[in-house]
């Protein structure tokens, strides 16, 4: 029988597709819609938007904001601070074109790293803290600086 | 007649100069003296401090704190975990000169930039995700990197 | 006679370890076991682990998160959004060996730094703000970039 989500008393909690074993922290916020699988950890100060997916057994530290069109695979670590964007072009009050991101499976993205939208961070890869990722990262690369570039590539 | 603002029940609003038809969200925090203007949009995990001052129109992203010495003018875009300071040799306890900090009309900061104490980023500027703003931006202006630097102009 | 610590309604303190006239914001959250000194001030939306430690008269600023194995000597100044690490290779939902991070008497961590676990910010140091720090940092030196590099060195 699988065990239900713990849900900390100073969360707020609006989805109820939040799967088996996860567990959400205080100050954490998910909207109506979003996604969560099971097995996930999803810290203090995290927000999630109702049109964000996130897969099994992912990490989602303290401070990092899932937008509409961002989707987090299976096994995925996102580090305190990681950065997402849904719109490359970000004005007030206008009408936007909503660019999506994917984290592929396993993927870890480092504390303070930002991710602009339109990108894929390939499986296995790894952002390296307080990277800024422009373009499509290559699975098991792992990418560091401001742009972030492929400083070297894990055995897969 | 005007719409009044929008408050979650689970913001912390100590302001009462809230403009018509502005919402502010979960976990926000809004203290005495802060000025925000009407129809913007406050979201989750916010604080203004109470000598901050906030145009009409303007979007706070998640993550923003805007102390006291900041002036964010009418229609600006601040994304998620951008970073503002008023101080800049910052020491534990040390009485300090507090420098302030102005967003012209309708620029955007992107995601994750930092804007250091004493800037001025110019109208319609575009500051890129994660850059590093370190002097002053000049008007239709899009800025990237660390420190951050001009990349082209835009329309104005 | 000390003076006791000030805790606001909405912060979440689970700690009692807080020192004589430390005062701790809302949508703060002191874990179990985590130690704070006296007269420090901890801002909104902070988060400190249970093995976290902090020395007296630290500011830690909004959004700024202490994770087991971080430790804070007195006198230290933590910008907001700046971030720490315990992990070096961050994968989710595995074994990881705590890193440990240390800061030093007196120095300041900028607005949105970002410290990778290991490091040791020495005495005095003042990081900049938005520094991605790799390496330890001497004391009294003042570090800025991605990765950051010591710019200068302050009279000790």
């Amino acid at each position: 029988m699988d065990q239900p989500p713990f849900i900390h008393e100073r969360a707020l909690v609006e989805s109820d597709v939040v799967g088996a074993g996860t567990r959400i922290w205080a100050f954490a916020h998910v909207m109506p819609g979003a996604v969560i699988g099971a097995g996930c950890n999803i810290c203090d100060f995290t927000y999630i938007e109702g049109g964000a997916i996130i897969g099994d057994r992912v990490t989602l530290k303290s401070g990092v904001f899932l937008w509409d069109g961002v989707r987090v695979e299976d096994d995925v670590f996102i580090g305190p601070q990681a950065t997402f964007t849904n719109d490359l072009m970000p004005r007030s009050r206008q009408p936007f074109q909503l660019t999506e991101t994917t984290i592929c499976r396993g993927a870890s993205i480092g504390a303070g790293a930002v991710v602009l939208a339109g990108v894929t961070i390939g499986e296995g890869a790894m952002v390296g803290a307080g990277a800024v990722v422009t373009k499509d990262v290559p699975a098991h690369a792992v990418v560091v600086g401001n742009p972030a570039r492929v400083m070297r590539t894990l055995p897969s």
